[in-house]
């Protein structure tokens, strides 16, 4: 059997045109360790080009930040409105390019994947997958934004891949609860609880 | 009267998911000129990944090598496929994102905004847009596709902003005509002719 051996880190993004989920894992064998998982809020009031500017710098800081070797993206799901797909396209676009000008490679995964990689059931509710890592990784609260743990889906999606001998949810180490994280979160953003 | 003294280059870009249009001009007071104007093709049957990451090394190659003080790029005209539109706006990102890899900040402006500065015809045609700048800039056979010459287009359409104290066009000295222009681009690319 082959054994994975390497420790990796994975970036993982939920694109979106107002509020956009990221998250970092460290997956040293079959371990796999939340860095950080948040979201990036953009404003809907901003000018088009402020909010990409700073969405580009944020992708970019968190790279500076936790150096992953792998950006994890999740593909926009098909609406209705061309509008929408526009800036979606936009946004995951821009995120692609911030990995590239730090020569990190991309993956890209169609939402109906990463639900079934993370409850098995490819049709699962925002809310089931959170749940699901929440019971998984042990963290406290869940975040007010499904966007964070959807950014964290997608890159414990794609920590299933490739190296991985065998389907290794049920073998997950689970680390210890970070009790802090959220409480943390929300102390120091207390205008978003409304 | 204010006088426009600082040399600037302009970027142009018109984004497409197959061929995508690209100029550098230099302006310098009154004149422009054309330093460089071409298309990148990307290949419809390549994967969405190596696309993406030829597009930006590319657009990264043409900022170091011309080095453009600014991005001009056309905003993508509403279409009814969504799926175009999604991979029109990533397209938009990327080369938006490779423009701020290297501090290049943007503007974007509309299909009918370029139109109207160049021909003074909002509603006008890409082939007419081609003949007036072949006119204005002299250059002696109109490009295979009009993707370059929109990107010619929307360079030139922001070398009239701001810092031009009045209508330009008819003041603009018309450079020397680049006869070996398309001559060489065409003999580089003998397949390109059918």
């Amino acid at each position: 059997m082959t054994q994975f051996t390497k420790e990796r880190r994975i970036l993982g993004i939920d694109p979106g045109t107002n509020i956009l989920g990221y998250s970092v894992i460290e997956q040293r064998n079959k371990s796999v360790e939340i860095l950080t998982m948040d979201i990036i809020v953009l404003g809907s009031k901003e000018e088009m080009s402020t909010k990409m500017k700073h969405l580009f710098d944020k992708i970019v800081e968190i790279i500076d930040c936790y150096h992953p070797d792998m950006l994890a993206i999740e593909a926009p799901f098909f609406g209705k409105n061309v509008q929408s797909m526009l800036k979606l396209g936009r946004a995951q676009g821009l995120c692609i390019a911030a990995a590239f000008s730090r020569s990190i490679p991309f993956v890209e995964y169609s939402p109906r994947k990463i639900k079934q990689s993370i409850t098995g059931n490819g049709a699962a509710s925002k809310e089931q997958v959170a749940n699901m890592l929440q019971r998984m990784y042990g963290f406290e609260d869940l975040p007010k934004y499904f966007d964070a743990t959807d950014a964290l889906a997608v890159a414990v999606c794609h920590s299933y891949q490739k190296e991985l001998p065998e389907e290794p949810k049920s073998n997950i180490k689970i680390p210890k609860a970070k009790k802090t994280s959220w409480a943390a979160f929300i102390s120091q953003n207390p205008d978003r609880l409304k």
